[in-house]
């Protein structure tokens, strides 16, 4: 989080995260709010079906995905974990996009290091909104995105700067000299298996062997580079690391799913 | 349904609301169709995965929606009961808004009550346009969705006025001196069990006793007030009671589904 | 394919066909891709439920309804047969429209016949493009349609005319003096079979009738028109041949799916 203030010069694009699903009037109001509010607004689904009151996964996505948006982007994110009560709501600028959503955790991921981001605890009352509502995404975030993505009310104004966020509920990965430790964060309509570890952490290796559910797999290049049915390693269009099938699922061909841990070692030779 | 006519003035937006899915080519189609004739529309899908066939859940979430959207948004909706044949096509003006779809009872909840509406039984013949499609929502109702929200033609050119509309196929709840009698309505993404029931029918009771399925919940004020696992009724974000689970499936723990009865009465104390 | 060129006057919208379901930030980066280059680009979700790794259906599709978006649309298709590697790109120019996909046979029923269409080779190193990516559809044919779409490269001066180009994996349907055969391409969201019999194909019978998976069916005019429960084919608002059951699934009920054999003949009187 950094001391000098990020700026965001709007795009009129608005991204919705949520664990909503694609399919109920729920998001669709939030989409109604936000044209009320700014009727050039833009809207983008950027994904719905993450895994519920999970925001950790809504948060990798969100951090791996912003940089396909235009500079000047809102991005809006709501998962709520579930029996939390009322939450406070942060924004977020970095590298020139917006981001707003619940201080849950949701929001770590894009917050990064110091001196990557700003962030500012969003000042209800001052603001003149009410904090009290059910569906505060529709009820609150949603028209602050509006006026966020309209420039009628730029990032600073929202409330006063803050350095202390709630973290991820799910840990990075953690490396030492010899290994890389991390976590299968989701699941992709192909059934790969998408880990929490970056491209780098990966490349520290010289011949990287991938270990995950009692199984290692070799570092293939791509997903043509996979003999029919097996298993490999890759690093996939979003810069991490994921373990995949080829033309079939490995998620359900290994029985392995969100939350697994998956380790990266020299491979023995 | 009002013998004043109520007023729309056209903002471009316009929402969707079918039983197709959120997935096909059926639905790209009806939009590819408006954006033909109005290319400035921005459509909104409100929902797509109402209960197939049954028109009661697709008018349920519009008539609790359509006001989270801007003045002057036209409101396409579209839900076939199956084995009607053909059905004519009605428009509706309430608050600004305008909607458009099948006489079949879809639209009963938006016309309400004498007074609230105008209703416009839609001429097809007078407007050019063919009757016989075996999809009509693309062919008839996407054009004049998009004639309607570009204001090339105003809803009182559509038709003559009308008073005798299909009514739904869902009764209203009904309601005397100590109870209120309702029907679960739809099941929302997290497993919610949505009635029909209104804020106003339950804030008649100082300590309401909700009952479905053989068991009675006790109303709360908020999910975070529900212990975990336990179930509990209360009024959701669209201002109708709905029956919840603390971070479950409410509707799989009891086994409960669209049309089941739902009583409200004073505790016993 | 057509000597002379075909001409496309860009009318902003574009089109998506993908495999990635309506749900993860796949899809959504590939939107931000298209807004970052063309931040007027209307886009439009065609399908991207089609059968996963089949470029067959969403070809089909495709060809089907692409005339129901305005003229100058712009449709981006993608979908990856699995294990093929390195897929060189076309663009096709027909009606007024433009598409834009992998040579894998997906854009094969679109280009059909000679005169129909023109078919130009993607030079993606002239266009300064990189051609390796794990996810072409993002990175390499996003900025091009934005391209196409936006006016700013005309499709000419995308690669060199072709009239070699890959053939759908799926054969045409055959017809000979008293017989048509065709395949069930898709299964839409009530469960009815559609094949890939047009409609010109059914009108050469007098009275057809339609045998698939053992059993034969006449041809109805409309849904309504079919008893309670009772099977049908009939000519679907899509113009091609399909087996429904009166509000019920025909695929479940008849245990039919993708790839299955219907063939029409005249009925035995």
């Amino acid at each position: 989080m950094s001391a000098v203030a990020q700026t965001m010069n709007p795009s009129g694009v608005v991204t919705i995260t949520t664990d909503l699903g694609n399919k109920g009037p729920f998001l669709a109001t939030m989409k109604g709010v936000i044209l009320k509010h700014f009727p050039q607004a833009r809207m983008i689904d950027l994904t719905h079906d993450t895994f519920v009151h999970w925001p950790a996964e809504a948060g990798f996505w969100l951090e791996r995905s912003f940089r396909y948006f235009p500079c000047g982007t809102v991005h809006l994110a709501v998962v709520d974990p579930g029996g939390a009560g009322e939450t406070e709501a942060i924004a977020v600028v970095r590298e020139g996009h917006a981001f707003l959503g619940p201080d849950n955790g949701l929001l770590a991921g894009v917050v990064g290091e110091a001196e990557d981001s700003t962030v500012y605890r969003v000042d209800v009352a001052q603001l003149g909104y009410q904090a009290a509502s059910s569906f505060p995404g529709r009820d609150l975030l949603a028209p602050l995105a509006a006026d966020l993505a309209s420039g009628r009310v730029p990032p600073h104004e929202l409330g006063p700067v803050t350095t202390e966020i709630v973290p991820s509920i799910l840990p990075e990965p953690v490396a030492d000299a010899k290994h890389v430790k991390g976590t299968i964060l989701a699941i992709d309509p192909f059934g790969n298996l998408i880990t929490n570890i970056g491209r780098q952490l990966v490349e520290r290796f010289e011949h990287p062997a991938v270990s995950a559910g009692g199984r290692t797999f070799a570092l293939r290049r791509s997903y043509a580079a996979i003999p029919p049915g097996d298993y490999a390693a890759l690093i996939n269009s979003f810069d991490t690391l994921e373990i995949a099938r080829s033309q079939q699922s490995a998620a359900e061909g290994l029985s392995l799913s969100r939350g697994a841990p998956v380790i990266v070692t020299e491979e023995r030779r």
